[in-house]
């Protein structure tokens, strides 16, 4: 089997990525470490003057069998320690570290190779890449990835397709840059490819067509909604037939989970005998099916280790990242060196199957969360017909979902209008002492331009209104009580008698 | 005395800033840590879930008694421990850490609160802050933080001033944009007030001004060159006039040091007997001359503890900063927790003294290095009048200037083209294996809209040609190797006998 190259898609990218010269020092910096040149090229300090050695932490060691959560003793036989000198040590046997003589010095604008290399490893392991010229790009973080996207792809004016609902900081992000996001109607199971392929049938042809679709599949924010493999091939094959990229922003792809099961009695966790098991029980991935390197896949450590390792990456081709790469030599250089010592130090230690094992520890941290949500969602909540809930399969969010309409003052009070119900709901909800938010917090308001095809513009109730709660942030009980206090709220607010 | 108000700038804020709406989940953030509240807000990971704790790494211990390139050896006596815990700690002495389950978690997009108490400590010890309500804010590095500068200030077509030569990478994020760099003269005392109220004053009256004065004050990239105070105070005064914006970007402000003396038998490196008395042998920066918030300050510890901490602060009124921190939760959100911790930890148990006495010892080995190379060129380069040497009193960098019509060949093989004999020196000089780099990569290019006045278009002689080279990146040894490789490169290019 010949294994393709990607294609060239750089007529989608954006004036400034064309415009960019790559920094002439950065064509240099190679020969930092070339023993034949004495380098007096570039301001980098010596690192004798960096004040740091014997970097150390520890860690849960593989395969963690008192659980992710459980805290190591500091014995060798439940913890790992991650020792990362100055300098570069070679004693055989020991891990890939990368010293911070290196971490902490300039360069290594794509990472650093001990932190690439697991990553790069990692991902053929999961998504089975299927193009030859794919790479990795190490970045700070999907939000720093998302605002890069933009950046490498978009002009002001240009416009592109989102979730109808969607991360707020990334539509703010891509609206502050005069980018126009064009909402996609998603149900339960997240975008919907048929009305996806409507809109761009019946793209006014006037406009200019939508560069990428940015989408979250896996527990989508703030839905929690997750996209089939099924409606991803779909998805894909209409990003072919009207030529857009697709960016997958994926922080959440391994918080998936089993189905809920409502009778308790009937509720059994997957076990994995192995972490091909595990593998083989993901989700499909957008790059996993992408043959062509139209995908650009946005990777995070954030909800897997820490959001403030500020340290994730990008999965794309060559010819992507390359730009990706030039706009971070004027951005973020690099992540912090100190976070891929560490990340990488941590993780060369526990193998990629370790990683896999951390993984399904957090699967099942997440999936019995998840239960204790819903298990309260269904026991506090009134049990009307205008409210639903929808139980997720993967991420950290749930919705409760509200016909506005069935409010005793939807029609005097809030003058028919769902948007004062979905505030008024939010005050009461805060003052009964437990957050969750408004679904209008995530709205996407590039509605207008270009027109959409009447057919897309409703596809729920107009007088539907949600809030997002997440199971993540708290401990087992905070989190019945809150959805407790949450239910109290709503009988007050709909006047349903207990 | 009474102390002022910034003013209000905020009509220099660029369309992106104005259309920026605050992400509203970071509105709500804060009820995380509400005890009233159950936070099922945001998508936060629970900190047990944060596989690391325990942290640890050495430093040298205040005063740096063996200098700071010196290895501490793990004792209590020249050994700074820095232990970072997962769980906040209170124990009574204790220094200010940033405990792990903080700093990695989402939040604090300003910067964690014991680093920038740290920092606000140290702007107001060094710079004397004139106004009340200035404000620092943590920035991931110079690089990023004056690209935020570009995003939060400038839209497409805008103009900004900067020295004709200046660090690439600032010109080309700047020119990637759309930004136009109109260069101002500068001289080996760095720019040149007359020649920039010169340009304002001849401004053309159909262009937009410039918003902003983009300077690498002290120990410039590429020329090394450091403006006095009184040059300071002109341009400030130049800026009031004309309303303009001052941007100082400075990386190499605590690599000040003596002036070059040649005569080493005259040759007294100062020494600082209190800490007070190095703070007011320092340069007056323009943030500590600003009355009114019209100065961004870049800072960085990349030149004074390590690049790869990927971790620096701006200084400004806290109306600007606001501006850049709504930027940064949809680009970096903050700086690593790692490195925030590792730093905060770090400088808290120094002290601002200590800090204060490890950059003392920076200053040390700076001046030597300076000197070295310095008097190496001296000693290598060919004495003749077309080659001119500015011992810089600040940075990391030196220029070798040249006047390359005294090439034997310039109307010849160079065709009278300067540009054409700074190539041909680079490629000698980098085959005779040593890397200085040709001033032309550091020309600003946006030199011809607006018109300039004729009288500075050409401050310096047009045959001028310069190579900067560094004296950081190398030991002393091999930095004389290096003089003496490119001396001899010179030696044959010019056809000089030794």
């Amino acid at each position: 089997m010949t294994v393709m190259e990607s294609k060239d898609f750089s007529y989608f990218f954006s004036d400034e990525t064309n415009a960019r010269k790559p920094s002439p020092l950065k064509t240099c910096i190679h020969l930092f470490h070339d023993p034949n040149i004495v380098f007096l090229g570039g301001g980098l300090p010596m690192s004798k003057y960096f004040p740091w050695d014997n970097l150390q932490i520890e860690s849960p060691l593989p395969p963690f069998p008192k659980g992710i959560g459980a805290s190591p003793s500091g014995s060798k036989e439940d913890t790992c320690h991650v020792t990362v000198k100055k300098n570069e040590t070679t004693k055989a046997g020991e891990t890939n570290d990368i010293p911070l003589s290196r971490s902490l010095q300039y360069g290594f604008s794509q990472g650093q190779p001990e932190f690439l290399s697991f990553v790069r490893e990692h991902t053929d392991k999961i998504h089975k890449m299927q193009y030859a010229d794919w790479d990795v790009l190490a970045t700070a973080g999907n939000t720093s990835a998302w605002e890069s996207t933009l950046r490498v792809f978009c002009n002001r004016g240009d416009t592109i397709l989102a979730e109808r609902f969607s991360f707020s900081a990334s539509l703010y992000a891509a609206e502050a840059q005069g980018v126009n996001v064009f909402p996609v109607p998603l149900d339960e199971h997240g975008l919907i490819p048929e009305k996806l392929e409507e809109i761009l049938d019946n793209w006014n042809p006037e406009a200019a067509k939508p560069k990428f679709l940015y989408t979250i599949p896996t527990g989508q924010n703030p839905t929690g909604s997750s996209l089939s493999d099924d409606r991803k091939t779909q998805i894909y094959r209409i990003a072919q037939k009207h030529d857009f990229l697709i960016i997958e922003d994926e922080p959440y792809y391994f918080l998936q989970m089993d189905a809920y099961e409502q009778d308790k009695s009937r509720r059994v966790q997957k076990n994995f005998s192995t972490t091909e098991e595990f593998v083989a029980s993901m989700a499909k991935s957008f790059i996993s099916i992408d043959t062509e390197g139209r995908v650009v896949r946005l990777d995070s450590f954030s909800k897997v280790l820490g959001p403030g390792t500020r340290l994730g990456w990008i999965v794309g081709s060559k010819q992507i990242l390359d730009a990706y790469k030039m706009l971070h030599e004027m951005t973020i250089q690099n992540p912090s060196g100190f976070s891929q010592s560490i990340v990488a130090g941590t993780l060369n230690r526990w193998g990629q199957e370790g990683f896999l094992d951390w993984l399904i520890g957090l699967r099942r941290e997440y999936n019995e969360k998840r239960d204790a949500a819903i298990d309260a969602l269904y026991e506090y909540l009134p049990r009307s017909s205008f409210i639903n809930i929808n139980p997720p399969i993967a991420g950290m969010f749930f919705t409760v979902n509200i016909d506005a309409s069935a409010h005793p003052e939807f029609a005097t009070t809030y003058k028919s209008d769902p948007e004062l119900v979905e505030q008024a709901i939010y005050e009461k909800v805060v003052s009964s002492g437990v957050l969750v938010v408004p679904g209008k917090w995530f709205k996407s308001e590039g509605e207008t331009q270009p027109p959409q095809p009447a057919s897309s513009k409703a596809v729920s109730d107009p007088n539907n209104i949600f809030f997002r709660g997440t199971y993540a942030a708290v401990p087992l009980d905070k989190l019945r009580d809150g959805v407790r206090r949450l239910g109290d709220a709503l009988y007050e607010v709909f006047g349903v008698a207990k």
